[in-house]
């Protein structure tokens, strides 16, 4: 039990699995630990071998080198392990225990965390409200792609899985309660998608895929994907969805083609801060794109979900504004509409059981809609080069060898 | 019966009281109407004496030459009246009774309205979603600013008040009630203010005033109110607001010192698109201040409700981003709060007969909130020109005689 | 157009088709015709040619000889139609369109209709809030079971389909919009069924039935039935759910063995006031067996959707307790579990669309579900009787040729 | 530190101020401590000097003999203390905090908790959901009604006050926030009152009271309270309530006189099932009283929040079926009229933060609304003595002499 694999970040474009320490109940200092958490006890935690984790697509903004990430930050926040050590405080959580973990680390004791709030927990990230595993600027909390991590705050964080051999076969859609599915269900539940919706997604990655699992699970009428990758659209239309191609033109008409009206009940923002340009314009990025097309596209009185990241700032931004994080938005087309907006980081805990229970009762099948992948742990340089390329692929990092191909 | 003096829009600056028709069962032909409502039919409406109309804040939009309103426009969409002819498909508003109408106009009858979002109502507007009395690009439905005014749609849009002596003695509050008073009251709601909540209120005209009133009625624990127009702050904290200055500088600091933590939970905007810069940058219009400034004050897991006006076009705009109603918004700062946003004209019919509750129960004292001042409707132009040049007064025309001072 | 074939009620156990008048623009005097009632104008209306119109659960309590109805009311609220002609203050609805009507009649202009709350319509029954066509005590309106029925407040009330062909294709799922659909699907909303929920339903007649369908397209993981009639449990079974034979003993027991818990997230009565006993007990009525299990089932936390019909006075009821209306409940045991309930009609149009979108697009198979079968109007009297006898059917009348076997 | 005088229940009618042993983290065997928690070991919690400790209606159901409450049983749910000591688990919460201790005890780690339910949280009761200080069948958890305490899962359950000095300068307003005053609130949010209600409260004990201050905080229109007892009626007036004596006669005819019409838009039972009967029937209990005037009171489409307590069984009940907890409810009456109903314990965490802040920023003057009274703790039999004989005060027990008179 003396080390640990995990992936980690080296350079812009680089990432290399490399070892490290198994965890211990304490945060050490490290690549990207914040000082003010360096040395904090976690009697409240438990470590995990790691089942299966994920590469996201918000990794990547880091790979691409667009943020300050520091070299060799362990990186992953989508978790799914088993406890082989639980801390001195660790009431309900049991050795042997198969569990998920929430990407947003929450203490469970403060006013947001009681509020609900998990995706802004006010104890765990010296910086501001809010934190994760593995990600630049969320405190310094160890990410997860590796053989072990340290989970805090356990009983309050983990969703425990009911049965085990129920829970590794099917581990390849459990895997996605850690963060994508449901970041995806909350774009759309915060987008207002019910009973009878007409739902339009921007982005057909696996973030976008799983809003559109999310919305068809909410009932909706008609899921309507946009993205400029076709592989990605056909793997959209594989579980039921439209999609448009926004390289070829203003989605407006499409969705018309579609729906008899150029406009849908829900609009969901599945790309975030790195769009580009529709039509002609599909070339560069144009940060606002998005949010302004989602505004035409939406119906007076609807809503828009926006799970996709917006930064506060970006170096590599196109531009000054894009690099302060600001945005040209036509607010006056959403005002005129009553339109209303939700941003943020999904509070998973809110979401994961009841999606759980609906994956367990066979109610969705994620992880075809995401076309999911297991891969080696050693392999993940390779998956986070082809996800980068465009693949319509979501990759799993296998470490343990609990993923039978 | 023949004439109807009426407050007109006559070119940038000017307003003038002139003589007009007395109105009938059809929208007829005249200044600003949408030539697909010309000679449409009004059975179902009714013919108000005016007993109270207001001037709004966004009728000086207008009459600053911000908008293309056409010459003589009639205005005004705040409106009470007495009931003096009823159309034949009316079936429960009487001859007599006194009657609130909400400024925007609804059919009753299409898919938004059966929803309650009377704002964006389908069926009045041929250019788009929602309509109002006296307004520019807003179907043509003539202003109220005048001794006669026709309400389509009676039985649906109007509030009777259930009695006649009891409503003209507590006019000046009931008069709120066609739109500012909800307004504000919705920026509240939508803000998500309730028992304990503490809020931030930019803008203290009418609006603002009217907001803060609703905060404080919604149980407020604290309601902070930002201008920079001093005898608007008094009034503010005339009826127990707290105030900042924001000439004075940033309004984050001022918070600090009233709240001991530099941030609200609730944040409302009732500035809209002429907002001008904080502290030093207070002299010229900064279109995306006051949001950008709400995403900085809001804490994480706030949500802005914004009832101020943006626009899709402003001709009269600083720069070419402005005329095009482009802000340039941070969204990435209220993206890692968790914010959300709510905008769009209120749909008075949601709240008006809950806050006529209030009103006359004497829960809460609305008139004396936004300083209600009556003048003859031959005033009106010194009325909109006192209003433009920063009175802390809300303008209530009394074109017959009811109010008695 | 000078008759109107109509089903009528006779006596305990009887229904007849009868000849009656062709409807106008009035509601004129006739059996169970509120007298205040009598006269009242109906320019508002339309004039439908029956498409289709379903034998409902509570039609059936009349016809047992349970109510007061008299001789010769015409029966039917579940209607869906053809107009034929409107009336003079009808402005969006035209001749030739296909509408679905909702059972509960509505003014569109009272309070509670402006709350989206048109099941308890003030303006349409004089007894008191709600209203229904061929209904006892219900202010009289005409039923529909009919040729030809008179529609009020036409604007408001009816859901246009979009396209006549598509209408008529799939016009035996969208029948069930009128009534049944809806209910039963507002018994899961109201029972807070969600994603992942576990639910039991007590009840597999057609509105328990629906209310399963309802379930699932809200995206329930489990959906239990019961009931003691078997062919009404292998209807339930035939779409997905589980079932529990409630006359082989407590569902407590057979519900632990299909989740492991004996308990459901949600419970939903679509039985009502004419329940029977559990096990031993089930062959005599025991009114509030139902309501008392589903307190015990249902988990802590829960909530009870009751659109099952409970009467303020049941001449036929068992003693003296439930002829007055009251039922013997355990309520401490609800208390102590901190469940809510919610009762009353299900205000349909609240529903309605989002429904007719799920049909549309094939997102539920509701007349299967059902076990719909289409029968001629002259059939209706075996149709009640078979239905009576537990017939594990719904019985949709077929008047006037539209639909084709 | 080696003792702890605290009042404890001694038989039927009688409590008195013993010695008992001062808390450990550990909850010990002893009077009416469940035998799986004997042993339980407590790191997570605090050990608070006792600041105010209040009696409470709910005690009376015990010491009235009317539950299996053992002898020296320690009473005292309403718990207000200073931190003197904390468990090695506990992060947050401070030697010297000030803090409220809500009723409920919940772990923040069990389903329920997550989802803010923590009047039923899973882990602190083996015997069913929920738990109490106090309290008997409720776990086993030592009363607060002395001089020292234990609270379990501190860094959860406790509120802090922001500021010693205020706290203890608004005390007594403060000491209602661990039950009573939550209680009250979560009746009138559970009614469904907001702004312009009219509201109808059965009961003027010390949780009616606070509904009605409650209900005065969320913006009610009018708030009506009956009793039989006239000092408590005079205590509501003595804030603005409007008052019914309900020995008097029928409540509707009373309301009718105040509103102009006879029901109400909210109605609140802060009875429960020691309820007695009205007019005539006021000498003897009738435990459905209460529920079934409230359904006749409340207008359709209402809601009725019923704080008040229903149990499972009640030995002492006036006959068979009240003695199994089975009342008689007309609930036809309700289902006619669309009435919802929520009942169980209030979870105090979902509103104590933000009625903190209406206390402290004096929105609300609750000690004064429920005539709060500090007595010494030696002075309890005498406190519960006048409570049950009906004075219109609520006993706040000082243990330690913060409370300054």
């Amino acid at each position: 039990m003396s080390g640990n694999r995990a992936v980690a970040y080296k350079s812009p474009g680089v990432v290399e699995v490399i070892d490290t320490e198994y965890p211990t109940f304490e945060l050490k200092d490290g690549p990207g630990v914040n000082p003010l958490n360096v040395g904090r006890k976690v009697p409240h935690g438990v470590i995990l071998r790691t089942v299966t984790t994920n590469i996201c697509g918000s990794d990547q903004h880091m790979v691409r080198g667009r943020t300050t990430a520091p070299q060799n930050l362990v990186l992953g926040h989508e978790i799914t392990g088993e406890v082989v050590e639980v801390g001195s405080d660790v009431e309900f959580i049991k050795v042997g225990d198969i569990v998920s973990v929430p990407f947003n680390i929450s203490c469970g004791r403060c006013r947001n965390c009681k509020e609900g709030k998990t995706g802004i927990c006010l104890n765990v990230n010296p910086d501001r409200p809010g934190s994760a595993y593995g990600y630049v600027d969320m405190g310094g909390w160890v990410g997860g792609q590796a053989e072990y991590v340290l989970v805090p705050y356990a009983d309050w964080n983990l969703l425990k899985f009911p049965d085990r051999d129920q829970a590794l076969e099917k581990i390849m859609d459990l895997t996605m309660l850690s963060d994508i599915f449901p970041t995806g269900f909350h774009g759309a539940v915060t987008a207002n998608v019910g009973v009878g919706s007409t739902v339009y997604i921007a982005g057909a990655g696996p973030v976008g895929l799983a809003a559109a699992a999310g919305a068809q699970l909410l009932g909706a009428a008609v899921v309507i994907v946009g993205d400029m990758n076709e592989d990605r659209l056909a793997q959209a239309r594989s579980f039921g969805c439209e999609t448009v191609n926004v390289g070829a033109g203003d989605p407006r008409d499409q969705i018309e083609q579609l729906l008899g009206v150029p406009e849908v009940d829900c609009g969901i923002d599945a790309v975030g801060f790195e769009a580009k340009g529709h039509g002609k314009d599909a070339s560069h990025e144009a940060p606002a794109t998005v949010l302004n097309s989602l505004m035409d596209l939406t119906a007076a009185g609807g809503s828009l979900g926006i799970p996709g990241l917006y930064v506060t700032g970006d170096p590599g931004g196109i531009d000054e504004a894009a690099q302060r994080g600001s945005l040209s938005l036509s607010l006056g087309t959403g005002w005129a509409k009553s339109l209303s907006f939700t941003t943020g980081q999904c509070p998973v805990m809110k979401y994961n059981r009841q999606l759980m229970m609906a994956i367990l009762h066979d109610k969705v099948q994620i992880a075809k809609a995401v076309n999911a992948k297991a891969i080696p742990l050693e392999d993940a340089p390779r998956g986070y080069a082809e996800f980068d390329a465009g693949a319509a692929t979501k990759y799993v990092l296998n470490p343990n060898g609990y993923v039978r191909n």
